[in-house]
């Protein structure tokens, strides 16, 4: 093992997977046990994980079981697999029943048929029970993320028995810092700390202790749900309740870190345009990864011919082309309308992950944009008109053709007809941008609230619809704009 | 109270405002103390928020401190205030001292001057010394997340004598279910659940059952740094170190959750070119708003100037002023380009998010995206040709200058000439696609992973380079492909 750490900003024991295959080798048993006591099971997982299935073997033969259920969970599915299928039976009972039921339930959803089953079989009958059980809930609810190993007491139980009793069967419970408390019609009726027992009197009862101003959900609630309500709540384990109010499960807090990142690591995908993913990078094919691309290219080239077809005709008008100068500026109208409403699109998706506000708040969500926006349509348009200015004299865009010698090296830039004209497409060029900020925002500010409002992933299907919407907008605002600035060109 | 939920996916116990009001109004002590005891107090305080300061001010006359305190710090920032203006110098002190000292530095840090330090006068001697430590850590950093009140024992001590001690004494610490132990000197050696104290016997020592494997920080560590530990780890407090690994604080999972959302929050708002905001947006002024997308829209604008300047030239091109058509595809070529990037920079920067990989790892990485991108090209690039073919025949686009009459509707979809033409058009359009997917896709790998080698914001830089460069980029493919596609016309 090595102590030496490349990340000075942190502290783990690190290990190479050299050694722990020479210890493998020389068949070393007391140094597998000292890498398990000093290095963290999920960094033993990734250093092995590519072994040959006879040296993780090995690993499962010389380490206790109660040791290595933990350090199971943590290896990849492709290192489970080879593993369950090189264990004997009677090794597969042992390291299967050592673990929580909802971690051998998320194994046996990974796994082939044919493993699956094995491992179901190797189960002992109340575990089998339990993750039969866990299997019927669909995923991303709090039924498919909670445990069903926790400690329950009714609430006219004396914390010295309570206290007794958690430290005889304690060790099963997946978090016993957590206790449940039920009335004795088999309610769930609220929590205490495993450190209100220990400050509690031995003859007081958990009814006198217990805090009776908890939340909890129920099997069927969505998991985004309830990653809310432990951030809001600062909690560790929340109850899960059936239909009549009993407890039939516990979420704990481990659980729901994984549920928030995997969310918004799914606002972020579906914000570029793209499909989420529920494996590492690093684990996804080629193939798989472009799957997730393609779909969303493709739709929004379809997308995109609305875009195609309305330049196409305004390129064609008869303003157009006497002023093809103007067609230059199509893409910087574009792309500052659609990243004016991609902003706005953000901030909705942002604020209704974290709960600032909901699909009922519409109308002052909708205020408060506005108000900004007529801020930000101001002055991004005046900025522009000052910066078009400028790439017009210094010769950035050219309009050659309808006035020779336009540039500032030409001498001519106080030519008044040229300043006139100048000033003219500088305001229709800002003026349109103004109006596609405007418009932006409003659009951004509507679409995700709206899917929100109809239950869908705001993040889903706002961006795509943004961009195209505005591109059209922005191009019919422009032609409009250009009509009425050069009515006689028109 | 109104124990009716009106959100059936959980359950928890509801308030009105005007009941509580009613409650002070009437001097109802008892009703206040019942709500206290059934509501939380993030719900109690998103309820009062906007009440009178004295209405305010008598539910903390009316309840105890000990109470009221966790309420107080769930106050918003203004009521928060209005308090510690109308409190008397000895209710001041109550409530203070009843807080955790990271909380207490939390709230000094955002009251104005003259608060603050009625605040520090109001601090016991020792917390005022924690405040004062905990105010010296940069934000974002381990340090000005931790808690100074935590549980400290030296590995020799007997279990018996340290739950006795926990006993006495616990209440103070943010976290009783993580004990920390040192050896004699002084170092940080352990951690030991409280359910390992229960668990084990009362003669043995903390050096007999601590966990030995376990993962410490450093002071400055960035907080993202230390959000990745506690998932990776699954933990539940981690402990801080100064430079002699001596411990000096303890960070505890609600405050990481925290992070690990602020984060999220940061990437997603700079992958819609906005700063991010630490604010609710429901607290933001439509000024501060605007403030926080007018930089990113200018920015965007100045560097758009390029795409003016090239697309200004290769419309008056001779080869594009000839075949005017092919200007309608512009802005698909710039989505596609973009959005092909925008997936893989969002891709790339939610793997460093994770830590799926890091910047090392830039090889093996646009090796990956690679390949993907060819698979991506090859069958978005082949779906354009038909798409694109089909849009002229139907006459969405309408080459009318060069090929009068050119769509379906005509009659001379079989014309030879007009056959052939427009199958060049669309392999020139599909084939650029193609072309600019591959190289989008290469750029936004490298793009954000190397802002993270140069320890940049990989959200930051990313988004924005990306739009600019792919424009650029695709316009020139644009024009050379269309060069070789039509050497006659160029």
């Amino acid at each position: 093992m090595d102590e030496e750490q490349e990340n000075v900003s942190t502290k783990v024991a690190s290990i190479d997977p050299e050694k722990i295959l020479s210890y493998i080798r020389k068949k070393d048993r007391k140094a597998l046990l000292t890498v398990f006591e000093i290095v963290p099971n999920i960094d033993i997982a990734e250093a092995v994980n590519d072994f040959e299935p006879a040296d993780l073997l090995y690993i499962f033969r010389a380490v206790p079981s109660e040791i290595t259920a933990d350090f199971f969970d943590e290896l990849s599915s492709d290192a489970k697999e080879a593993l369950i299928k090189a264990m004997t039976d009677k090794e597969l009972v042992e390291i299967i029943n050592e673990q929580y039921a909802d971690d051998v339930a998320d194994t046996v959803n990974e796994l082939p048929a044919n493993l699956a089953s094995r491992v179901l079989r190797a189960a002992s009958k109340d575990m089998r029970k339990d993750i039969n059980q866990l299997l019927q809930y669909a995923e991303g609810t709090a039924g498919s993320l909670m445990t069903t190993e926790y400690l329950e007491f009714i609430d006219t139980a004396k914390v010295s028995k309570v206290i007794e009793e958690i430290r005889s069967k304690g060790k099963d419970a997946e978090t016993v810092y957590t206790i449940f408390v039920r009335n004795a019609k088999r309610e769930f009726v609220g929590t205490a700390g495993l450190d209100d027992l220990i400050f509690a009197k031995p003859d007081e009862t958990l009814g006198d202790i217990m805090n009776r101003d908890v939340v909890s959900c129920y099997t069927a609630t969505d998991q985004e749900e309830v990653a809310k309500m432990f951030r809001r709540y600062d909690l560790n384990a929340m109850a899960v309740l059936n239909a009549d109010s009993r407890l039939v499960g516990v979420i704990t807090i481990d659980d729901v870190m994984d549920v928030i990142v995997e969310e918004q690591q799914e606002d972020l995908a579906h914000l570029t345009n793209m499909s989420a993913s529920d494996k590492p990078y690093m684990e996804l094919s080629a193939w798989s990864n472009a799957k997730k691309c393609i779909p969303w290219l493709i739709a929004l080239l379809i997308l995109g011919t609305f875009t195609t077809l309305v330049l196409d005709r305004i390129e064609k008008s008869h303003i157009f082309t006497l002023l093809p100068m103007l067609i230059a500026f199509v893409p910087t109208l574009m792309d500052t309308g659609g990243n004016a409403g991609a902003q706005t699109t953000g901030l909705m998706i942002r604020g209704l992950a974290v709960d600032d506000f909901g699909p009922k708040d519409v109308l002052k969500v909708l205020w408060k944009e506005f108000k900004s926006a007529l801020i930000i349509a101001g002055i991004v348009a005046s900025f522009a008109f000052l910066w078009i200015t400028m790439e017009q004299y210094t010769g950035i865009v050219n309009d050659a053709e309808s006035f020779p010698g336009v540039n500032i090296w030409a001498g001519n830039c106080w030519n008044l007809d040229f300043f006139g004209h100048t000033m003219k497409n500088s305001a229709l060029i800002s003026i349109t941008m103004g109006i596609a900020v405007l418009f932006s925002k409003v659009i951004g500010t509507l679409l995700p609230l709206g899917a929100a409002a109809i239950k869908k992933d705001p993040a889903l299907l706002s961006q795509p619809m943004l961009t195209t919407i505005m591109d059209v907008a922005t191009l019919c605002i422009y032609l409009v704009m250009a009509m009425a600035f050069f009515p006689h060109f028109a």
